[in-house]
């Protein structure tokens, strides 16, 4: 038979992307990948959660980034989307942009995308690979219970803010990475470097949270770049105590207060949820959380108007740093 | 309020991309761009359909093609894996990667995805944007009765091969336009990168072909490339007259024998599609094809065993060109 070459599209993606039938059957695969398009058996009374995102070289992670962490990476920038609608992963597919074969590099990516996704049982049901500039887009799909889904409009004047972990780590890792500490071998760099590679999207903590919050979104440009969304898509305003933001000891171990702040304000890449939250049902959101051995912290309210205020120790603050746009000239400040 | 830059990541998506409420309500999207994901209403009784496709600049189109036919392309190619499945496409998600902000560019690029989706109804419903080299990434997600889906795997020996419309003509189309042909003003030159530029992709023929056709797929690769992948699926060899293979008058017109053959046997992009069908089902397919106002042509047909043969003029035929294929050496004859 004329066949494609040894490392041909199709042979790429199943030799280093494909582990076993038994997983995918498990997850509602009718056909995964190797025809025309996946068809996939979506649980009766549920509906369909779709997200997208791309993250690039040099852009959300360093060029010489440990191929594990990119594929990690890939992964859970798009579960932490699902985990913010309070939905259960399922599938996810991946478009994978690279300069050339390298089975090393690939090898390690797709061990770092794999591990994540079976511990969320996803099955990985497409798959395109293209040469250029290294990129990848991950398409997640899910399913939530019809009419469930935590939206970000569904916060009431009144409602506490809480976030889950804490802020700022994985922006301070950044940081570290590039300035090469890794090799300086502090305990804590360690730390906020692994919160940067191998950030955990909080699904499990999402699909907790439903039924209780009133309405989440992920962190995934910081809280000064975020909150804002969903204030405006509440059409309430919010008000924040920066003096509240939770830091992690490592942090507070490894860097000025200064600088801590400005990275918690807005510092992308934690992938955290932010919660609005009715205060009688405060206590449930936050027993949820101490179960997965999740700190939650409120930071502020929501009340009636459409403003983003801060305080810092009583007084009015005004952030001299802004979250992460792709696009905005002004928030360079955490790009690689 | 703390407001993003003016044209931040969601505003970005907003301006270009978001038409009208109104569409987006008939397609089953319960709510669209703007959280952290979509929500969606698949239809009782089907499958969900899914499937990813990237275009890079340089490589799928040349760096300086015109937006709009990037656009239309960009969507025309996830929609042609769709129509292979003999499915219905109802949402797409776009992640755009791209160097740097350009209205007058997005305007246009915009004009073409969108045009297409409404033509086929398929609501746009999440997006990413992020700066890096210009490569486009698609999700398609559609609907199929359960089971109906056409697969590759289901050709049977004794089935003949039919292709729809004629071949080449893409690949044709980007030489021409690579050659800058296009001034030259000829008829038959503009037709051909027509055909590059805004394929049709076969939505209506594939869910014409569902319960006549045993199998199909798309033919985004060439021939030589893509039969192989079908008959492999069905376990069957294929036999191939060449002197079948449908060209266009715009073909014969403008390109000399050889070269056209080249083109209708490895040439990519041509997003025909490829049937199996049990020779007593063939005139229904060729009526259904006869109602959509496209050719449809036998130029073969499969059997028990396991290799894809060639004829010419009743004579064997070795292809002395392969399929396009991302990362095999052998195949650049049409990167651009």
């Amino acid at each position: 038979m004329s066949s494609p070459s040894d490392l041909g599209e199709f042979e790429l993606i199943r030799r280093f992307f494909i582990r076993d039938e038994k997983s995918r059957r498990e997850s509602g695969v009718i056909l995964g990948i190797g025809d025309d398009a996946a068809l996939l058996d979506l649980p009766k009374g549920t509906d369909l959660v779709a997200a997208v995102d791309t993250i690039v070289a040099g852009r959300h992670f360093p060029e010489d980034a440990d191929a594990r962490s990119v594929g990690h990476r890939a992964l859970a920038v798009n579960l932490s989307d699902i985990a913010a609608m309070g939905a259960t992963p399922l599938w996810a597919t991946l478009a994978l942009t690279m300069p050339s074969v390298d089975p090393d590099w690939l090898t390690r990516f797709a061990a770092g995308f794999l591990d994540l996704a079976d511990a969320h049982a996803v099955a990985l049901v497409g798959g395109d690979t293209t040469r250029g500039p290294l990129s990848i887009s991950v398409q997640i799909l899910g399913h939530v219970p019809h009419g469930a889904a935590l939206r970000r409009s569904g916060a009431q004047a009144g409602d506490l803010l809480a976030v889950s972990g804490t802020l700022g780590d994985a922006a301070a890792g950044l940081a570290m990475l590039k300035a090469s500490a890794r090799r300086a071998g502090s305990c804590e760099v360690d730390e906020l470097i692994r919160r940067f590679e191998y950030a955990e999207p909080r699904v499990r903590l999402g699909l907790s949270a439903r039924g209780i919050a009133s309405a989440a979104m992920d962190l995934s440009d910081g809280l000064v770049g975020d909150l804002p969304k969903l204030a405006l898509a509440s059409g309430l305003a919010a008000r924040v105590s920066v003096d509240l933001l939770p830091l992690s000891a490592a942090m507070k171990a490894a860097v000025n207060p200064g600088q801590a702040l400005d990275w918690a304000l807005a510092g992308g890449d934690d992938y955290e949820l932010l919660f609005a939250v009715h205060p009688e049902r405060f206590a449930e959101l936050k027993a949820a959380a101490d179960r997965l051995n999740l700190m939650l912290t409120t930071i502020g309210e929501l009340s009636v108007g459409a403003s983003v205020t801060w305080s810092r120790n009583g007084k009015e603050f005004v952030p001299s740093v802004s979250g992460f746009d792709h696009f905005a000239q002004a928030s360079t400040q955490i790009t690689v």
